[in-house]
């Protein structure tokens, strides 16, 4: 996050991370994402809120945009590659249509003008395209994206009366969260077919400590502390709790403690009250948090 | 699926397929196509998800697009004819209106400009029509296509106030998958008593096998495995799968096996992840797997 | 059906039958719908799907476009009239708007243009005006009709602040089949009460046969048998079957086994998949026609 | 019903009975009406479909064109007065919103342009506003007209930026049929105590044979029978017919008779199947054409 | 209510009463309102249908345009003030959209114009704004008036990019009738706990007399039956009836009268049948009617 | 609340409080809400209605516009900064789209405009965004405050095709009342693990008598009078009442006593009828306040 002094501005199928994102490996997810987009096959990612899911499509888009091996001594990775792949990310959403992902017309003076949606600009410009919970999309989305998973690779846009075909590069990645699947919000068969499939879960103790004193800047010895309590408050998800707490919140509160906010305190607000509005619920973590911070 | 650098755009009306698209024939189904093209009789393809009927449909129309007899030795089947009859599809959902079939009115400098849509395109230029899920659009969508399949062969577009004959040539395909079939969406019958119909499942295993290792790469054994594996994963259909895995699916694990990714972990991220959240389903299915490829 | 070579164009509130339709006479209602037309009284006719409804309309705007009875051996009919009345069809649905019938301002480069909907060019050309399915038609559009068939025979268009009266020539003919009617989609007293009805059904299975031995082109032995095969499944009905089979339908047999499909195969896809997915119900069917074409 | 040769075309606020409506009075509701008219007093008409609450505001409309009292002997009263009040009429319905009753801006070459709706051009004009089954529109329409039938009679116009009172002449009258009533569709308390209400019912069997004689132009004994015809299908109601049989389809049954129908053929068609789908419920009414027509 | 010879249009925002309105006071609410107007505070009306609401509101714009005390014998009251406070009244429905409210833009030929909707004209003109029956609108209207209604008293208009601080004289005043009250339309109490709340109720017997003959022309002795008949009416609530009779329809029946209908004739239409369609409900309301007027 | 000779007009991304707002501190929310702006943490407010949430969030803008320590005796606070940070407030509910927050675009003469909505402007402008409510809005809104609330801090604007960085001072701040939450209006998890939370409740009896006096004028007793009557109320919630009374209503009932009202009648006015409409529950509060206000 570096400092902003003005708002800068990007256009969308340009927008690609400048430094390399920071990633932890659990297994071999690379490999997979890596094979996927050699054989242009459709990626989904699945796994609970604040896993990093899309901090793992940042991280492959960038590597994907320089050669895998590097001669040691003789390059550095940034002589290879400048930045990595652009990559279009689109947080779906149950009044997401079909032309806020194709395009739109827009009136000029000197009549209307076609307006390319993020969907087509990442078809075009062979970037990453990732539908960020794509099962709250609705379903004319989803559809949409069925002629771009198949063999054809096309995308057809009936108020152009034209069939665009995806320019090398393009990869579409969808993600959802399946604790939250019902019935009423589901990928189709005919829809979830068409992608190979990454499970994702929260990282190990060892590994999310790591990323919580990487990004918090709190020591390790605070940030495996902040670890154990992720795991144990996970432990708690069947008395209550929608949803297990997130890396990201963990390291909200070791970014509170960094500034001076007691541990407690610092939990409390970046971790209780931040999951749960419930009073039992609350006491329990809250019990938790006692134990590991005396 | 070529390599394409840049992105290709067609006219949806002209969009066809230049090479002779893979198709294995399981029964009489390219008479049938045939003699109903002749007659003009609106075809229904009814079947699961990924069993081929797009597919199909893709051949039939490069079918079509030359003499059915060749006389051999003479001329190659690619001097009689440069390509197929163009295909128009549409990906029906349920926010499909009437307007981006027919066409709408876009504002010009000069005045509104009216444009066609994909099913005035395809009855202006004798086309094959591809209504693809048809139970997922709209009512209005349905209606819309009885005085195209009646002896009229008409289309009214009350917004132009014109009546259009459709071109020979034009046909119309409806296809749906008989499993999703509900209550609330369902073709009524004065729609569905205009079709003659087509019933698809999944090819036997031996025809499977043969698409497997023509798309994906691998040998005939691992494909014979696969397709094996196929017909294990639609027997478990009942106890808690929403649907059987489809060819495609079977195809991308192939393609994962051919670039190094281990036979259990392709079937894994290819079939078992990609089929189901539900983790006892997943044990079964990865049970089948283990059994298949030690 | 004429070879179209190209796509012919008609203005909608022109489009009529060039050739007599065929028809075949069942009882008085070609006499019930004239005394209709003269004394300017609103038609309504109710029948299942496929029954002929549509045909009979067209039949009867061919036969008011002339005199009723031609003195003999002086003159041909195609001397007295060219063609039949001008007919408006409107596929009724449930998004069918009062504008989709009324008319809508186009914006045009000088301003907005007012585009008349096809009732409104029935009202003013005096053309018949049928209404299909309409139950199925949103209230705003039946309320529309009410001023048109009372005493005031006008259409009130709110958007051009205008009245119009009917020109005389004008009729308005509904349909909808009972079998559908459920309480949500019912047609309203203050509609229903507006028109005479009448009440069709399948033809007997000597007419039945004549027609499908005419449209179909098989000889008239396999056209009877078809035509019982119609009557059998009707009476299966109540055996899960929604509606019964339509002369349409059973027509499309006729056409498959005309190009050399075999009876039980141009059955099985013109009639039994066309009619159901229902396997238990399927096979009812199939012993009906396995009885019939041994 | 004259003859239009052509179609004629009004402005909706000029709209007007050219000739007296015929009417057949049945106590003291011209008195009560012309009372309301002079006291500025809106009026509610309920009764039971076609029983005559449209054509008697028009002839309403036509009376109150004229001075109440004519000395006799001295003038004609087609010399006191050319034609009656206009009457502007709206059939309301679930969609009906209140920019169809106010107005609304239209885009023109040289900007938009408002156009008065149909209430706005009778508040304007002192014509009399007559809204038909007023319990269909949505909220917002009824809520229009609160505060013009109060003290204050005005029309806000929050589109323009207006508020406009209503001229002398202007009354508001709107209907509904209580037999529809529904706990959903009813007016609520602080719209209807806004009315006095006259109820209507079918005439008695003596006026009711008048009318259907002067309107089908059957001979009265036929009439007479017609009108008891009526009488006794009313009496049905509560066998499983929802609503009586209007004036309007005996009516019917006679111009088909006028022209050589045969009675029980012309009750059918313009009565029995008219009023319902039920075949047991038609065979009733059938008895009783039978009793009267053997 | 004075004769309007052509029609009167007013500035929304300048619509004030020329004349004082006749109001009645029961209590104390002047004074009440008075002291919300001077401290600010916004005001809630509570109370039955056409119990005098609207009128008091009208009553205190007109006061509050001029200085409660006034030395007698040396001003008339004309002389002090022309006239009352600008009163901006919004019947609000459930269709009443924000910008309904705030403005919206219009397209001119010279490119889009914003006009302020009634809310905004009476913020900027330090006008009373009084939206009627607020219940009824949607969400986001309530959710409009929430930065009017604290400290703030500011109108951010996003569509303009602007924050209106409201001129003084703005005060704004919301009305609903609790007997409506459901789970559904209920103000929510982010909402409600802005406003101070006046209960209102029928006037007592003396009272309601006193403005029926005022309003109706009836001498008092017609006018305490009437009054007495409200009374009663008003205790058979219970009995089926969904809400009492207001005053409004009391002086309807006494309008009736002065023309020469009979007493029970008017309260037959003026009150039996205006408040209820239910035959036992009327009966009763009758039966109280014959008691009072014999 | 100063005087409003006329009405005064901000841009809204400039609207901030020219005076210190008045706001008493409770607990340590001054010193957390400030790291987490240092911190670039959203943050979540907690508490029922009117318990002061919006005006910390004001109060801290002030604060955060200038230096958190003054050195004594040399600068006056107004020295050092003339105001505080500009605050963008918007008051969500279930109609609030997209475009509400993000922009659209408006049509002129010379063609479409852009126009940045509120949420835009506080990107671009670097200040505080407040969603009042933000449980009530649109799925489309929250999800679109997703990629500003993680590492990456950026708005995408499809109809734009751009990506907006946001400007250092940014901080998003949502608040919601935990007693309205209910199944279907809950923050998802993927939202909510985003913002480190604050939960507020009604201040304590001295602080909130000390809050009363100040902004009514009562004096220091009577305050602490109005504040036992709003704890005793706030322990009623069980005994019918939905929602405990906001301070601000206890500060409305003291500006009708500074007037001269009663108390009783300042607090049946302000309290008793503007909490409830049932009767019950009113006179349970009413005997709270006739026990305390003598």
């Amino acid at each position: 996050m570096s400092t902003q002094e003005t708002h800068r501005i990007w256009a969308i199928e340009e927008y690609a991370s400048l430094d390399e994102p920071y990633y932890e490996q659990v297994g071999d997810e690379e490999q997979l994402f890596r094979t996927a987009f050699e054989q242009k096959l459709p990626v989904l990612l699945k796994g609970p809120t604040g896993c990093g899911k899309t901090r793992f499509v940042e991280y492959m888009a960038y590597q994907l945009g320089r050669p895998l091996t590097v001669v040691k001594g003789q390059e550095t990775a940034s002589d290879l590659s400048p930045s990595g792949l652009p990559i279009v990310t689109v947080a779906c959403h149950e009044d997401l249509t079909a032309s806020d992902l194709v395009g739109r017309y827009l009136l000029e003076a000197e009549g209307t003008r076609w307006m390319d949606g993020p969907l087509t600009r990442a078809v075009k410009g062979g970037a990453i395209c990732y539908l960020d919970e794509v099962v709250e999309a609705r379903k004319d989305t989803t559809v949409l994206i069925h002629p771009l998973t198949d063999h054809r690779r096309i995308l057809p846009i009936d108020k152009l009366g034209q069939v665009i075909e995806a320019k090398d590069g393009f990869l579409l990645v969808i993600s959802y969260n399946p604790g939250y699947q019902s019935a009423l919000k589901d990928l189709k068969h005919s829809t979830r077919q068409r992608f190979i499939a990454i499970e994702f879960n929260y990282p190990p103790r060892e590994i999310e400590a790591k990323i919580i004193a990487k990004e918090s800047g709190v020591d390790m010895n605070v940030a495996l502390d902040l670890a154990k309590l992720g795991e144990k408050v996970r432990n708690l998800k069947e008395h209550g709790l929608g949803e297990g707490v997130s890396t990201r919140l963990l390291i909200y509160a070791g970014k509170l403690m960094v500034k001076g906010v007691s541990a407690r305190r610092a939990c409390q607000v970046g971790v209780v009250w931040a999951l749960t509005d419930d009073g039992e619920v609350q006491r329990s973590i809250e019990e938790v948090v006692s134990s590991i911070f005396e």
